[in-house]
């Protein structure tokens, strides 16, 4: 995991004073990610966790469900005049019968003759695409107090990003507040890749029993990937955007935003949380 | 302009107490950008400045580099089963004798045969893409007193910030520290999109004479849209990644990371940043 992070020299400043110093940045690397020999995506991503990351990825993007559906992930090697293998590009093979959908030019996004290109048909193709609808899953049921130990949590969990405040962390718990799997990278929506590439290696899709938290803000790219994981709660630090809250409420995924303290806002799906019965409804 | 937030109800829970209340949400709508009519990539924008965007994304591709490049940018109309507008595709026509480069799979990402997929190869790529090589522009020398009062600054002028806490900024300076443009946007890249775009259509390209400040981290991709508008200086609030500085470093950009108060590091081209002779070298 040294690819992790890399040093470099760096001329701080502090108040006027100039020094020189050796600093530990966030590791960028290239992935490509390619699907039964078939270039598919290329992501900028941390090293490390590859196969967890293109697992993931292929979950978001409705080709992968459970562990069955996977063969197996290698790294290419050959890909260079030598070669040698570079370490940049997996090829993610899936089990005879997987279906592979016709998957268009960017990831997310989709298109119907309805409407053309908009946020509602981008709604409709993750409801109907996963595997495992939320309203399927067992009742879920939080306390406030328990969702907004979280972030605290998370923060003493992250092990590169003290060293170079550069890393998105995204972390999975179980309902009962236990930390389940973190994983970091300089792309939010990466590190989320990497919890459910990882789950499903395990054969824990769908996560039907956990929550999500990232430690960024909530876009329609990380509560889409919640929902093709099966994953009922998704928490953020910071905002969520008006397609992430319409994703949730369309899916039944309990969406939480600007988690902090002992403060929080609930945008759906406020049934898992439990509130105060005697609270007063301004 | 409207379209720039959306309002949502959502249930507050501060220290216990519960309350119901409307919110406003950065919109997030997906937007088509086609290039002479070929579909070319479709990212997840905040609606607003759609024609700006679509040229500062190809200002970064490397097919336009001065506004003599664009013949024109309109909405495509009739893509609906009714035939109206969703005002989420955009085409851009280049002028005649424009060359295309070959555009591949995903933005930003190149192969070479030397090292197949690499961060060497996309660095190297950016280098010998970029019309306005930073080398060639005129000197720019800035106090670190004046990058220290950026971020302020940047944060005064933020418009849509304040009330959603869900949008990435960034802006243009001159090097004597005045505002020439804000740009705001759910995705960073979208944000710094819209600002080199925005300088395509009014003939100021290359930017070279300019700071450009980014509200959070300094990835390889912001890094990459820098160089490309010719720009010699990019400041981060947060942290730069590994390929961001090895990027600056080649190419000549001015990188500077963690602008916090009177603090700062910087990362690469730090003959652009009038250092205190007198200080110290640890």
């Amino acid at each position: 995991m040294g690819r992790v992070t890399e040093r470099r020299k760096v001329i701080r400043i502090r108040d006027g004073a100039v020094s020189t110093r050796p600093d530990t940045l966030v590791a960028e690397e290239p992935l490509e990610i390619r699907l039964n020999g078939k270039p598919l995506a290329i992501t900028m991503r941390t090293p490390g966790d590859d196969f967890a990351l293109a697992a993931g990825f292929l979950v978001s993007e409705g080709v992968l469900a459970e562990q069955d559906d996977l063969q197996n992930i290698v790294y290419c090697a050959g890909a260079t005049v030598d070669g040698s293998n570079s370490y940049n590009v997996v090829d993610v093979r899936t089990a005879p019968g997987v279906r592979i959908p016709d998957i268009t030019l960017e990831r997310n996004v989709y298109t119907t003759s309805s409407c053309g290109l908009c946020g509602k048909a981008s709604l409709d193709a993750v409801r109907t695409t996963t595997r495992w609808p939320i309203a399927d899953t067992p009742p879920v049921r939080v306390e406030p107090e328990l969702l907004a130990s979280l972030p605290d949590r998370l923060r003493a969990a992250q092990r590169v990003f003290d060293r170079t405040g550069g890393l998105h962390a995204a972390a999975l718990f179980t309902e009962d507040g236990e930390l389940v799997d973190i994983r970091e990278d300089v792309g939010r929506h990466n590190a989320v890749d990497k919890l459910v590439g990882r789950a499903l290696q395990q054969g824990n899709l769908p996560l039907s029993r956990t929550l999500l938290l990232v430690s960024g803000r909530a876009s329609f790219e990380l509560a889409q990937k919640a929902v093709m994981a099966g994953i009922p709660v998704l928490a953020a630090v910071s905002a969520p955007s008006s397609l992430a809250v319409d994703l949730a409420a369309e899916t039944g995924l309990t969406l939480v935003g600007f988690l902090r303290g002992s403060s929080m806002n609930v945008y759906a799906g406020e049934h898992r949380i439990a509130l105060r019965t005697a609270a007063a409804q301004a």
